[in-house]
């Protein structure tokens, strides 16, 4: 099954690359606010069903893809 | 209105940080196969409707947000 994470920084932690970002875009004249930059993961997963892929992937947010003290995670199951 | 923004890299496009996943979640004991690593970026941005955000931020990834050689993206307006 694929699936898709996102993984964000929380709110309240600095963010050097979405302020970045920010700061570009100001400079080539848009108006833009609060930007936050994370990851995207797609995978494809060994499960039988959605049930089972998502218990999977948040499994894997926990020990690898995200750092849940600065980080936090969404899991999609695509299909 | 608040956008997200999701940049992948092209299929056929070597992702090594997508590999590095892929191999860490494989001796972590997951089963998982093409993984690939891309970026979420969330925003602000200055305009009046939905449609105006969607076209504002659809410039900022020609002309920032993404590389269009390598990188595919997707614009949400979230509201």
């Amino acid at each position: 099954m694929r699936a898709t994470v996102l993984v964000r920084p929380k709110q309240g932690i600095l963010d050097p690359q979405g302020e970045a970002v920010e700061s570009a875009l100001g400079h080539l004249g848009f108006r833009v606010a609060d930007a936050r930059v994370g990851k995207v993961i797609d995978l494809e997963v060994d499960a039988a069903d959605a049930a089972e892929a998502k218990a999977q992937v948040l499994r894997m947010c926990e020990q690898l893809l995200a750092n849940p003290l600065m980080e936090s995670y969404e899991v999609e199951i695509v299909g």
